[in-house]
């Protein structure tokens, strides 16, 4: 099935550890690649989503770029439609600009998450995409 | 055969066009999948080396970070062991530490580059990989 994602075959980067964390809903694991230290003053996360899994909407005060290595996926910026994410897609996230992301309901997701520009401040979280909002935003 | 490196299977991101720079021996590809603006203050390239293809000695101001995709490749420091390259490997490079990657001689080798900090100057150029060194150093 094309929607499916055979993460055996398709992730490079380590799994890591589950995300134990009120913004996000479903399973969702996280390897630090690159911690965020001062040298780079940027970090690297791969973030591999289960199926229906996402994040609540947040923003980043240096910006963000996902690059999607694994699996289908949402991504939507506040009052705009949302995106479908395939493999080899790119993400610009604009510092402060409102989005969320995560696994399409049908598959999983895993990509690469650099945060830049770490020196301008921490990601700050809001609200959760709601059981109904992700079924309206993903179908 | 465990050296071979099937493109078609392990690439994910485009492979761009080849690279025509002295600073590059062999054939090698480029993708630039985030151009260096000021908002991320980073570049992400998909680099694409032919077995046996390398670029020259060189360094960076601001770091650069190696994320390997495919392939398997090499990856040396100045005064320092070759390091073979795998997927999943992560280099972080040090602001003005000399060093070279490319392809192994028997595969091809995929990476994404990340050069961070921008700001702190542009890539400097030094001399070539030698075909004599470079077979030293990948045996």
């Amino acid at each position: 099935m094309a929607e499916q994602h055979d993460q055996g075959k398709e992730v490079i980067f380590p799994r890591g550890q589950k995300i134990t964390s009120d913004h996000f809903i479903g399973q969702v694991w996280l390897a630090r690649l690159v911690s965020g230290d001062d040298v780079f003053n940027c970090s690297i996360g791969n973030v591999t989503f289960e199926p229906g899994a996402r994040n609540s909407w947040h923003k980043h005060p240096g910006g963000q770029i996902l690059l999607v290595t694994g699996g289908l996926g949402c991504y939507q910026e506040r009052g705009k439609p949302v995106q479908l994410l395939r493999p080899g897609d790119v993400v610009r996230i604009m510092p402060n600009i409102e989005h969320w992301h995560g696994a399409s309901p049908d598959s999983w997701l895993s990509h690469l998450a650099i945060s830049t520009c770490l020196d301008k401040g921490e990601v700050e979280w809001l609200e959760p995409v709601t059981d109904e909002a992700y079924r309206d935003a993903a179908s």
